[in-house]
């Protein structure tokens, strides 16, 4: 008989959702737990377990084919988390096998992008397709490439960071140490700073300069979804820059689709409009007009459930 | 019984050149043709096979599992070459098609930078490797990605086009129409561009001024070798060029090693080194370090035939 279920587990740096999930990509069970809340490795297992095995046991182990875990920093060939900034845990944690011992299930592990993509492959827009990009813009940005229909891990499963390409030459200083990544312009926390930088250098009138040194990216959002022009220049140079970069990427790989996930991504064709107009007059004639650019289709807040489930099947 | 030769047929805008080769990669047959001396594809077909059909009528056709060819804007799924420049025949030409109607036997096309990223993987130094880059430095710069043991084609067949990455922003133009693609600089034709530039805005002394205007890739490779500053300066520009754009490739594929193939690849180190330190300088610190590059096992002479024989496989 096949099993017909599969847990998705999401570790954010504030929280972690979990979920049992068919499938159909309906979520059945779903719990969270605080994540900084455990110190301790063992403490915070020992939580998840406590918040998901009622739902196992009401459900049957014997129908659960394993469990996905998305994590920051997760290594899909390791099955570990490795000094990651934004988790309790210092070092190298061995996650999967951690989670794999306490549940008796199959655990695979991957970072918290790559699980989005291989739920937007299982669930999602890209149902059926073999090329594509995944951009998730959110606090950084992070990126999962399918080809072949396979999430490429590259040769020590640290592929995929789009964030960290080199967007503009001796640019901003990144938080990875080096200069002008792609993540300090296109991300959530890259269109605010753009913001804080324009109003410090400008005198233009804008509902922003009331929230100066404490803006948002969703307070760029709704003002320029109320015809701000300010904020629509923001929006405008964070989708030159994405896509220009996104141009690069697709010399490499040649995508159906590029489908972007995350809090940024919300803003819909505030931001999915200027990246393609920069991105198509980047791209050689070859793939000119041919490549869509579309908002993820995964619920923001089972997405990453769904994500994590997925890379069970 | 398992059949134990291939053909590999490369096509290139001078010469074509075809082979009989077994499994281990050993060439038992070779011969050739001019490209341009046929204006007319079917002429070039019949050519084709007056030069192939002895070889395989001694083999017996019965011992030939197919053939593979490699040729300029040559298309994988659609088995055509389309709008090749610098091919006599215009338009789309479906030779996969006609050669495999002309000689009875299974035809695999694709262009002849992923040929060679092909033949590495199956004869050279990419044996055994999942995740690889093969970079072609020739009058362009071709490029094959494979990833999971797999090339990628994209979703069209024209993924790995490196070659038009934009490397410097508005800057030299491109065969292709567009500014500061990497092959206007990391190729034997753009360091020959570096070259004049050079000579024509300073007055530094160096054999290549005799040269002005007429300067070849091998003529600085052959002045750097005699230890001419000028020319290892140029190496030292090309390498950075390349390291800088390479490194963004790296956070895409995270491949175990880049293999340096054609002509300029031909310089060895004095083109491997300044690309390596500029590469590791660009990268974030997960790959630094590990990243194998170096030249093609290939020999050059017999790498395109391998390349195309190696599509069979």
């Amino acid at each position: 008989m096949t099993k017909s279920l599969a847990i998705g587990i999401d570790i954010g740096g504030t929280n972690t959702t979990f979920g049992l999930v068919n499938r159909e990509g309906e979520i059945l069970f779903k719990g969270g737990i605080s994540t900084p809340a455990y110190e301790h490795i063992a403490d915070y297992i020992a939580a998840l377990m406590e918040g998901i095995m009622p739902a196992v046991a009401s459900a049957g182990i014997e129908n659960i084919e394993g469990i996905g875990v998305g994590a920051p920093n997760g290594n899909y060939f390791t099955g570990e988390i490795a000094f990651a900034p934004n988790l309790p845990w210092k070092g190298i944690i061995p996650l999967a096998k951690l989670i794999s011992e306490a549940m008796n299930l199959k655990v695979t592990l991957t970072n918290d992008a790559k699980a989005a993509a291989i739920g937007e492959m299982i669930y999602g827009k890209a149902k059926g397709m073999k090329n594509f990009i995944q951009v998730t813009l959110g606090t950084g940005l992070g990126s999962g490439f399918v080809a072949n229909g396979q999430l490429i891990y590259g040769h020590d499963g640290f592929a995929g960071e789009l964030g960290h390409v080199t967007a503009v030459r001796n640019g901003r200083k990144c938080g990875c140490g080096r200069f002008g990544c792609l993540e300090t312009y296109a991300s959530a926390t890259g269109i605010v700073r753009s913001a804080e930088e324009l109003l410090a250098g400008t005198n233009d009138e804008t509902p922003l300069r009331a929230l100066q040194g404490k803006i948002t990216a969703r307070d760029i959002h709704l003002a320029a979804e109320n015809g701000d022009l300010f904020s629509l220049a923001l929006f405008e140079y964070t989708g030159m820059i994405l896509g220009e970069t996104l141009a690069d990427a697709v010399a490499i790989t040649s995508p159906e689709a590029i489908i972007f996930f995350g809090g940024l991504a919300n803003a819909g064709n505030l931001i999915i409009e200027p990246t393609q107009k920069h991105m198509e007059a980047n791209l050689l004639p070859i793939y000119q007009n041919k490549i869509k650019l579309c908002q993820s289709a995964l619920d923001g807040s089972n997405a990453a459930i769904l994500g994590a489930s997925a890379l069970v099947w």
